[in-house]
């Protein structure tokens, strides 16, 4: 099976020139689901991961099942305003203007062994907010793991050029 | 392992009065994530289930990993605006006004068997907006499971009386 037939390409879409990469047809085939979460998982086999960090929304679909597989806790990465207790939070670049993203500050023990899970990485900006967020919170992070990968806009390189071990399952060319 | 001592209650968020019950410990917590999701698969042992559907954002962290073990395919119901091909979409009330889910109108063959994944059921308003979707995505609905009930606010019964199978593995009294 190739995961990338299985993944939708909606052009324009949120806004004209954008070609946009809809796994919601990848997640809704049962064994194309079952292939990447399994594929995410089998490239850090071997690797002891204490905990998956997921970023919501949709890496937390993948997130919640390849945590489920290691037998490992799970660390929701949530949009500004969503997490009720002590947070920490990162701004990240968009397009036009800033995001943010949080986390528990009692998300993760000192030493931890983490796995960052994504659906998609671009830029690499929400992935590199991600790995602050976890640096911060005392993670050693294992790895960072996407379903797809946007070569031609270096996040990738980003993340590997911090030293972050990168993963990802299917390329498309452009954005 | 008590389910219920790994959910940690915040008073007054996210307004004055409520007491909001945050799964981000259990998520956090390696054994309690992975006894809750087995719970839930527990449930439903023996029974058909083609696609889990989960309703953003928190289900989708336990929707992701029911449809993985059980080797199913994943439908994600989403706030409005972010499922980016055609969809359908029900409106539920809140306390105060309304909101609204979405799903992709391809997201079910007419027949398939669906279970419902949420973390927590309060008045059954989301969840019963997501079997509206469902149904009219022409699912045979085979149940619908979430981590936490607050049985004193009647969603459980509010399913059950349209022959929804309803599983909840912790009950908190109020709200």
């Amino acid at each position: 099976m190739k995961l990338a037939s299985t993944i939708r390409t909606i052009p324009d879409f949120p806004k004209p020139g954008i070609m946009f990469r809809d796994i919601t047809t990848l997640l809704g085939d049962a064994q194309a689901f079952t292939l990447a979460v399994d594929e995410l998982v089998g490239a850090f086999a071997g690797t002891d991961i204490d905990k998956v960090a997921c970023i919501e929304a949709r890496g937390f679909i993948l997130g919640g099942a390849v945590a489920h597989i290691l037998g490992a806790g799970v660390v929701p990465l949530r949009k500004k305003g969503k997490l009720p207790h002590d947070r920490i939070s990162s701004a990240y670049q968009l397009e036009y203007g800033m995001d943010i993203i949080e986390m528990h500050t009692d998300a993760i023990e000192s030493g931890e062994r983490v796995l960052l899970i994504d659906d998609l990485i671009a830029t690499g900006g929400t992935a590199m907010a991600g790995i602050d967020l976890l640096k911060r919170g005392g993670a050693e992070i294992v790895g960072a793991a996407f379903v797809i990968d946007l070569p031609d806009l270096g996040g990738a390189r980003r993340l590997e050029a911090v030293g972050i071990k990168v993963v990802s399952l299917v390329g498309f060319d452009g954005h």
